[in-house]
């Protein structure tokens, strides 16, 4: 029995605040806070169960903590920006609140995110006796805790690690971004950094890609390696790792639209002076394209989201494989969103209920790969995100496409 | 010894100054007015001969007729926008001023241009014993000329006319427009109509192509039916003519980026309220890309633009082609101007011309095929701007690209 206060009302602050308030027995109270309430009190009045709503500003701090020490909730979610990890971390210390986040700490005006910032909080949340859960969201987060779960059961060491994130989905517009489309366009515009020999390597943007087939007929799709934040930690916590790599699949479609819309400079995000006002170019253009809490509805097809861990058991080479496929119009039947927000948002919840049940309550700051994966894992097949393994003949490797 | 206002220190204002500053003894006193005025001083600066310059608004009419009622010009050309036309036009009829401009009225809130609101003014220019030239640029302009030139020397009649204007120029960014953005992306994206069979034909926008070899070497080129202004006046003052249509030249780079801006909105014209505040799409397109007046420098390549004309003549069927093509780089090297500009400006140059010298100089509002097209023609050859006749062979028609 344990009070829960999520703070975000997007998307996946949407799915979050339904699988939450399906599982009364683990939150049996919940606060859903927002900036603007109309949005927190349109995704109550969507539940069977009775959740209460709020008004808050995740940037400033006092309010963060009256609000806190008013609710005295267990836990906080943090699903809003990135931008506001750090006030909300230091508002839960304050209040004496225990802290979960799907993305890390990213600074307003530099498209540049690490952990750093938020892995020296370590000390403040160890001396509180709060734990601090870092990236509980898909990827990073299950994608974490698969190659936990591959290097704990299947492996003596693990040396090279592929995430692969693929969505099939098609929503139908000629451009349109998953969730905040100035995050998405950061992220896919910033040079690619992959872990190779104990160290960053940097790339240009998109400049290495794959052919890759998903199993079980997902499809056939081009991925792309970028940087993505799961690297940072998980090259941090297997020190075995020779090689870890990110890619993603993006559509030609998608990729001709942000390549005009980069060269032009909508997607820059300084300020520009524009007939006296200032205008930030990536926040216009976010204003014109379609809002992604719409996109729920008409998206068809399925994501495909795992990890490919090559590495040795028993003296011998073995490659392995753990994927969860999610198909988009189930979930948005299920909550109304598609499967980005749902695989998010429900792998948020269950880091959530690793904490309120005990299992990942340890005092400090903690990336989900710190944790022990097995209850994760099979919370994972019962509430929603059913995963799969199969093992791959060690000659496997990703079709890489000449460029 | 004529005194002579100019309105506009945009790209074609630039090369207007130029060319009426060489010639002394056609225009002996020059003023150029802009609401910008440290724009037409920068311009008078690269002058050899001194002109004067002034600020104005020329969206207010009584400023206008005070400062062409002070100044007392002869004559003034307008080279600001198109929505200023009839502002311009007001004022010049109080203060007593011939008027010429290069591009008809639009109104500020509707991408639609027509005659109409111009040619309404004729009854007042004649009975104040004023002379209104319109659409004295290149095209609309010297394509009307040409038309009328073909006409009254090669043809007994004419049937079909082709206009074709290739720019075979590339300034090396990834997407730029050649004159005010703003205008550029309004004429493209606008439905295509043609004249046929009396009447007006619309297509959707971009709807037919057409590959073209251009002469003197300029290069082959994808061509595009699109509506053009001269279409208007040259169905109407050629009543033989059973077919009229314009084609401009794009690459699919320029193609691709419309496509794409289009797609997500930002060439739309009307505002949107963002942030508080009130955004033009367009306008704000055009505040990212390059400004027009810095592509001059860069631009290589070359324009070609003229007219095919079929009809009878002692009652056979003839075709003939007239052309002029412009060197980008000569253009700069000349006037610090890129050939669009250069193009446009030295034919307001010659029409003016035309008027204070009195060949073209009848009260009223007249298009320039109205007019006899000899002189003017000469004085092509004379200041820049040369011609070419090819009579071709009847059985050549445009090689029509299926969509």
């Amino acid at each position: 029995m344990s009070k829960l206060m999520i703070i975000g009302a997007g998307g996946v602050g949407n799915v979050v605040a339904h699988k939450c308030a399906q599982l009364p027995e683990v939150f049996s109270e919940i606060v859903l806070a927002s900036r603007t309430e109309s949005k927190c009190k349109a995704i109550a009045a969507q539940l069977q169960q009775t959740i209460r709503t709020a008004q808050i500003d995740a940037d400033i701090v006092p309010q963060l903590t009256e609000l806190l020490k008013e609710e005295q909730p267990d836990l906080v979610i943090n699903v809003a920006l990135p931008y506001q990890d750090l006030t909300i971390m230091d508002a839960a210390l304050i209040a004496g609140v225990h802290y979960l986040d799907t993305a890390n700490y990213e600074p307003l005006d530099t498209a540049k995110f690490e952990y750093r910032w938020q892995w020296e909080y370590q000390q403040r949340f160890f001396d509180a006796g709060l734990t601090a859960l870092l990236g509980s969201g898909f990827d990073p987060g299950a994608t974490n805790i698969f190659t936990a779960y591959l290097a704990k059961h299947y492996f003596d060491e693990i040396h090279e690690l592929d995430i692969i994130d693929v969505n099939g989905g098609d929503h139908g517009h000629p451009f349109a971004t998953n969730f905040n489309p100035e995050i998405n366009i950061r992220e896919v515009s910033a040079a690619c950094r992959h872990w190779e020999n104990g160290e960053f390597v940097t790339t240009p943007a998109m400049s290495k890609r794959a052919r890759y087939t998903c199993p079980d007929d997902v499809g056939t799709f081009n991925i792309y390696r970028m940087y993505h934040e799961e690297l940072e930690s998980l090259s941090k916590h297997f020190p075995s790792l020779r090689r870890a790599q990110f890619w993603m699949s993006f559509s030609d479609q998608y990729l001709k639209y942000l390549e005009v819309l980069k060269n032009v400079g909508m997607t820059g995000i300084e300020p520009l002076e524009f007939q006296g006002q200032s205008v930030v170019p990536v926040q216009f253009l976010a204003h014109l394209l379609p809002d992604p809490s719409t996109l729920g509805s008409r998206t068809e097809g399925k994501t495909c989201i795992g990890c490919i861990v090559r590495g040795t058991k028993d003296g011998n080479e073995k490659l392995m494989c753990l994927y969860s496929i999610c198909d988009h119009q189930a979930c948005y039947r299920e909550v109304k969103s598609q499967a980005i927000s749902y695989t998010t948002g429900v792998a948020a919840m269950i880091g959530a209920k690793m904490i309120l049940e005990g299992k990942w309550r340890k005092p400090g700051v903690w990336n989900v790969e710190q944790c022990d994966p097995d209850s994760f894992m099979e919370d994972m097949n019962r509430y929603g995100l059913p995963w799969k393994i199969v093992e791959l003949d060690p000659a496997f490797h990703l079709e890489i496409i000449p460029s």
